[in-house]
């Protein structure tokens, strides 16, 4: 038998075996994007790596509940400013209206990278109530405080209690002493550096503010990602996933406010993924290394040599493990350009052929079973797509073997090429949720003509009629289709 | 100079001059979808007709904050259950995840009509703060009573003051008994039968409830739309838009609830759209005469003979004034098709097409000169699209003879012309909202191969190599391509 599904758990270190806290039922919290600009990149490979882990427990028959949320209030810049506020100001918008924008522009680029919708996914500003509810029980429970109409948790009367302030990112109370970064203008209404803002006070020419019993005021950020995950998955769920660079302070601070709240841990697995550099170093604005998706689909950089599709981005991403750093390099988008195209052709060719009936078990017989096992094996170890796409691609080679001739339909049984067929499909389309980027009907219109058209040129090139032969080529480079001679015929490709 | 743009006011009962309260903004408010099963095509019609607006107040200059509302709570059956829940509980879902599906259907429906996402789309379920304060200022300025932990509008009350309810619908405050649909089961809480429920507190197995001053409960529907529309559009603004059967009780309710919280009429200007029919009736499901838009789409429906395109489906929109009803007849859908792809040609033909730079002011010219003002004239007649699209086909008409001679270039004014492609490409696009439904890039590919096979066509024709004539048609029929030959040439059409 197969190996169980195993994740890596960030907060116990180690891969655990997946076992869900009520059987056939997994609830998943990830952190969404605060949007108050384009997504960036990064961010991207944070949403489609955590897409990739839900079609897989989709598809190994798990009913999923995944939220992941919106913020859309309470996020700070360094300087204490609300960053959809402050840019609603740059853009002369009402803050809704920019909250509006940049959301619709965050799906069309999930739809773009061809990734499911969650199950619910609610706004930090559609949860107001629920959080001043839970301010209230953390008051009461005695782990917050009230200071000029702020609301601060005090992590050090919690970690007096639970000892496990700093446990997920493995920071030590102590040490901690201006690192949260989301509110240091009120430094100084703090008990201890580490204590973090779950309601603050708005100043009067804030906007985003609503009623509360400490103050007209709004969230603080971490507060809300316990409230809505609390709210649709219950007080523990099973996977809690997001970003490398949210452990701390946003999820150490979230775990707080949760036992806080109600006495108990938030999640029984933490997923973290990591870090998309460029050109081997990290992207930064300031230092000019960085890349836009647009840009990215466009060539529009001086980091690329040209555009590249969001299919191949995301081959791209695939190639990578969601736990390892990703480096975007032009050199690497070249070969996935070329990985994913090859795997388009091989989906196409596999389609369809046909297994004549009667095969044998012969030693490639066990080659592709084995093959098949390892796929799913590598899939369950943590989600490992590098190598579950590798396994995918010795896939690739039977199928274009079977094509060729190099193997025979009779040196495999029935069963197992229709296994590869499943498995294939599954793994490219379902699991990794490429797409051919190419309408298929579309595509059979184009194949039917052009091939038409090499049909009718070769006939004309037989009887040296060159002026026929010349007029389609020419006429179809011009359209933008060029013709290949080579050993085995003509070929056509877009240009 | 053409006329001022005139809007036919609810309220008034007459057609008024539009005036925005600030020179140059507009905000106009829509009562959206409550998102609890697939959209209705009347539903459609009416945000297809608003959108319209949005887009030609947008052609006019105006900076236009459009507010279209999510419903996603508080919306009651007739027995009195939360649409949202009931419809959960069948589906299985969290209320929140049966929102999230239904609001992503809409989505995409709106996309698929090719309408522009409003500047806010508030849900009422992010909004629960904002109407507990409604509800309080209501209460203290005496126009509600609180029974049992709900609270009432009192509409006897309101009308002692204002003499003004019922003045949208045209009802009068005394017949209505029983009319109320939203509260049946509370009748008896109520000092008059028209009285409505701003607060219900919620029942013990009731799932979507907040905490409030009254009770544990849920907003009544009439008041979300107040509190959004005054959130983000201010205590009065300019358009309040929604379909005709909302009149009553949903906006007669809302202006009583913004007059009775803030002493002043909410909109300027009440517009309503009108009922869509199916072949002379009223679209119903205990009828069987009902068709959804994707039947309507795919043609899997005994009311139509065949599917037809969102595009020609929106064509067939615009031949019906917003203001009247719309009957929906297969053969109505069928003249829609041949209009729209008309339209579309003439689009294409005109792209290509080229003023040499010399005409003269004939009495053709002065024709389409007046063409063009007749339409703007028209849109600006209380957005009348069916007479808007008539002039565009005029327009159609000088498109064609100019391109097939029979109005020489000569005989209208570059500058003319110019105008022409301007307002035609304007109204079709920008305004009506309309689109090619087959890409332009793909469409010259295949405009090129096509022409490409056509050309050597003829040539085996005319040296009688029968053979490859065979070959081109027979092949094109079989991937879906039809050559016609007729007396202007050859010509191809996909089928």
């Amino acid at each position: 038998m197969k190996n169980k599904l195993t994740v890596y758990n960030s907060k116990a270190r180690k891969k655990e075996i997946f076992e869900p806290i009520h059987e056939g039922r997994v609830g998943m919290y990830v952190c969404g994007p605060t949007v108050y600009s384009e997504v960036h990149l990064g961010n991207v490979r944070t949403f489609v790596s955590f897409d990739i882990i839900y079609r897989y427990l989709l598809h190994l028959g798990y009913k999923v509940r995944y939220v992941r949320n919106i913020t859309d209030v309470g996020h700070l810049t360094d300087g204490g400013e609300d960053k959809v506020s402050a840019r609603a100001k740059l853009e002369q918008l009402e803050p809704m209206e920019l909250v509006q924008k940049y959301s619709n522009m965050f799906h069309e680029m999930m739809a773009i990278f061809n990734t499911k919708s969650p199950s619910v996914e609610p706004r930090a500003t559609g949860h107001l109530i629920e959080q001043i509810e839970m301010v209230k029980d953390i008051l009461d429970n005695g782990f917050a405080y009230e200071q000029n109409g702020s609301v601060y948790f005090d992590t050090l009367k919690f970690n007096d209690k639970y000892k496990s302030y700093g446990q997920l990112s493995g920071r030590k109370i102590d040490e901690l002493f201006s690192e949260t970064r989301d509110d240091l203008k009120n430094q100084d209404e703090k008990h201890h550096p580490s204590d973090f803002a779950i309601w603050m006070k708005a100043s009067d020419e804030h906007i985003m503010k609503w009623n509360s019993p400490w103050s007209v005021g709004f969230p603080g950020w971490h507060l809300e990602c316990s409230v809505m995950s609390t709210k649709y998955l219950g007080k523990t769920f099973d996977i809690h996933g997001g970003g490398n660079d949210l452990k701390f302070p946003h999820h150490e601070n979230e775990i707080a406010q949760n036992i806080g709240c109600t006495g108990v841990e938030p999640a029984k697995y933490w997923l973290h993924s990591n870090m998309l550099l460029m050109n081997g170093k990290k992207m930064s604005k300031s230092d000019g290394n960085t890349i836009s998706p647009y840009e990215l689909f466009t060539g529009d950089s001086p980091h690329v040599s040209k555009g590249y599709s969001p299919m191949v981005v995301k081959f791209f991403m695939l190639q990578s493990h969601y736990r390892s750093t990703m480096d975007l390099t032009d050199q690497a988008l070249q070969a996935a350009e070329k990985g994913y195209s090859k795997l388009m052709e091989a989906a196409k060719a596999l389609d369809k052929m046909q297994h004549p009936g009667n095969g044998n078990e012969t030693e490639n017989n066990k080659k592709l079973l084995t093959t098949i096992d390892n796929i799913i094996s590598d899939m369950n170890d943590d989600f490992n797509t590098p190598k579950a796409l590798a396994g995918v691609f010795e896939l690739v080679n039977f199928i274009n073997k079977l094509k060729d001739g190099h193997l025979k339909y009779s040196d495999i049984t029935n069963e197992a090429f229709e296994k590869l067929k499943e498995t294939f499909n599954q793994f490219v389309f379902d699991i990794f949720g490429l797409k051919d980027e190419v309408g298929s009907q579309e595509d059979g219109l184009f194949d039917g003509m052009a091939e038409l058209l090499i049909t009718i040129r070769n006939e004309a090139r037989a009887k040296k009629d060159w002026a026929t032969s010349d007029l389609i080529r020419d006429k179809l480079l011009e359209i933008g289709v060029q013709l290949k001679d080579g050993k085995d015929g003509t070929s056509w490709s877009r240009i």
